[in-house]
């Protein structure tokens, strides 16, 4: 639910307990990942959150302190749906490389199908620089976490510093993610032979 | 000057001619980099840049026709810092391989030294949906162009497609570009170990 632990404290939100509570959470939800990736966090008023969302102003304050609450909750959808694209993606995965050629197609496929996520975490830049920072160094957590059973395992390099080697793969992941973006069209053909040509950089480089 | 050719026509501003004027200049283009960086594209007002540069209203327009030629300027000034710095680091390299780990290394002590750069040009994504997608686009483009000619000089493997290596090449240097940032501190030793590490990954890949 949380973007991460550490900061569990600091999110102020209450989730609807009713049905109809629910159809008025996920309205608030909708216009906010609207007007958040139109126009930025900083430029979004809650009053025009309110407004978009047809409800009374009083309604909003009972599932969000704020704002920044608000933003926070959208911003940790994102990352949970993120996770789950991924780990439903390499779920038949039985090495690491499998792993990160089908979790690479599934982040892109995700892009691709919901390119608000993209706006929405890049603005947690201006939202909050701790946040931002929070977001990726998590993130990068978890993936060396990951790397380091696949360094024990010998499947991946002994030799590389992972962290270093974790920002390498979020990097490829999201700006090979906007080269998707940037199309007009996108078959699953295509999305295979992106997410090849990635790994075969990833396998033994760029050079001849 | 520009952010790019076919655009040249829709920017909008004018140079200082005199001295005077052109502390006026660089007075606005400071207020703008750290407004636009703090508050972002959407949130900063011309009021706001006009009080805190201590400026006529009129000087503003004398120069500049709105805010987003304003922010088209600044983020044209900083494509040109960083392809200058980026020019100069590899300067002395004689093979790709060296002028991918020199323009690396440029980038990240660039990204250091001027971390609004970021904040500024991944907002473009708010300020202008098109803005942001031709400023990559075009850096996409030029690198295709110099990883061909790497691929003609058979310093670069000829069975990848290069679009996806540009993006791949520019993913990395962003992000690892975030992991440099996210320090507290950086010495000329820590950018050189992250760079070998990265120059590790594009020589051999990342698996054992």
């Amino acid at each position: 639910m949380l973007i991460m632990g550490d900061t569990m404290d600091d999110i102020k939100f209450r989730l609807p307990k009713r049905k109809d509570g629910q159809k008025t959470f996920d309205r608030i939800i909708d216009t906010a990942k609207k007007l958040f990736s139109k126009k930025g966090y900083q430029a979004t008023s809650i009053n025009e959150i309110i407004e978009k969302s047809r409800i009374a102003t009083g309604t909003f304050y009972l599932y969000f302190d704020d704002k920044f609450a608000l933003y926070s909750y959208v911003l940790s959808m994102y990352r949970k749906a993120i996770r789950k694209a991924i780990s439903e993606g390499i779920h038949d995965a039985t090495s690491r490389h499998e792993k990160e050629r089908l979790g690479l197609r599934a982040f892109l496929k995700f892009a691709w199908n919901d390119p608000l996520a993209y706006r929405i975490i890049w603005e947690s830049m201006f939202a909050d620089k701790e946040l931002f920072r929070e977001y990726y160094e998590a993130f990068s957590k978890d993936y060396v976490r990951q790397l380091q059973h696949a360094v024990d395992d010998k499947e991946v390099r002994d030799d590389i510093d992972l962290e270093t080697l974790s920002y390498v793969l979020m990097g490829i992941s999201n700006f090979v993610g906007l080269q998707v973006l940037f199309r007009e069209t996108l078959t699953e053909k295509d999305l295979d032979h992106i997410t090849d040509e990635v790994m075969k950089i990833l396998k033994d480089g760029m050079f001849k």
